[in-house]
């Protein structure tokens, strides 16, 4: 009986954040991903990803949960010997900055990229005009918070020191459908010289290879996304 | 709420002959798949398809079906007007060849078939030896099948008559082991020119382009058997 269960698409960033830390922890999983058809058409799974039911299911035994950060801590404090032992810190000190790292990517660059992926990747495949004031305003929104960034990542490797941790890791699902799939997206990393190492270093990761893997098997119309 | 429900992978032949089906009828359905991983490593479904385990479970409601066949067989009769409306037959005369070649299929064509997928296309990447006189005794079996199958479409386009049925249907997983991944596969059906040119209607068919091309998104080990 394998005791971990993912339920979801590895297309939805918040499965994908999961998945990346159950590779990093080198634990054993299931992934149950369910696919509707209509004759010879997939209903495209990610018409959900905006949606309350485009996120994650996390089982571990008895135990459900539903926010993607909150598995990801749960995961790392519950099997700290498996897999990357240092992804939630290694002490006191250290996993109060992954927190306040982690919180920053929930709180501050999570909004504004997932509105920026949405419309400048996801809303004309999906038949909806790409609001450009929207794009704007978020594009400035993301700006600061990639400056604050690039200052941080001058003094460390990493945003909560010299480990990738989950900090660095819970920025991955929003900033791969920015950096590679948009040239909006790309510019505002590349752009910063700290932000762009720290990007290609956390991107290159085997755990977070395997995830884009499992998302092109699954490519849905993200295939036809290169805005 | 979707009524029906496959769960499986698509790799595997009985889940492929239901998927094969569902998309003919054009019916709206869930597939449900499960992968196992362990660390960086999806653990290779393929290893479950000569195993119970490997089957394939189908759901119309409340109703739960196991038997691929039996599976396609209720999907035609439960859903005359969707999609596909000859796939079992249009009278009593045409079902009953319908049926005798559904069994001629499972009982004197899958037999051999599957033995020399297993043996030409998965042993080696499995790490078994393939049972060469094995091979030999089960080419020499299929080679008599196919010979009653090119004088009967001969007669007729397709098994059963001049319509596509699930008799035709039914050979599509085993036989896309065997032709397109296994020279001695293919051998066996290009000798034969009306077998060559069922096969060559059969597999073109969109129904089964789509379940392929479902294949090829888990390939697992399975794009190494180019044997």
């Amino acid at each position: 009986m394998v005791a971990l269960k993912v339920f979801g698409q590895p297309a939805s960033t918040d499965v994908a954040r999961v998945l990346t830390c159950l590779f990093e922890k080198n634990l054993e999983f299931q992934l149950i991903r369910i696919d509707t058809f209509k004759g010879e058409h997939r209903i495209p799974e990610f018409l959900r990803l905006q949606d309350p039911a485009g996120r994650v299911t996390f089982k571990d035994g008895k135990l459900t949960l539903v926010d993607s950060r909150y598995i990801c801590r749960h995961i790392s404090e519950k099997y700290p010997d498996e897999g990357n032992k240092t992804l939630f810190g290694t002490g006191i000190l250290e996993r109060a900055l992954v927190e306040q790292w982690l919180q920053s990517e929930a709180l501050t660059f999570e909004p504004p990229s997932s509105t920026l992926v949405f419309h400048l990747a996801f809303a004309a495949p999906l038949g909806f005009h790409p609001d450009r004031s929207l794009i704007e305003k978020n594009e400035k929104k993301l700006a600061r918070v990639l400056d604050t960034y690039e200052w941080r990542l001058g003094e460390n490797e990493y945003l909560a020191g010299d480990e990738f941790t989950l900090a660095d890791l819970s920025h991955l699902p929003n900033a791969h459908y920015l950096v590679p799939k948009t040239e909006r997206g790309r510019k505002l990393f590349t752009a910063r010289k700290n932000v762009d190492r720290w990007w290609k270093a956390i991107s290159s990761r085997p755990s977070w290879k395997q995830v884009v893997q499992m998302q092109c098997e699954h490519p849905g119309q993200l295939e036809k996304l290169n805005v």
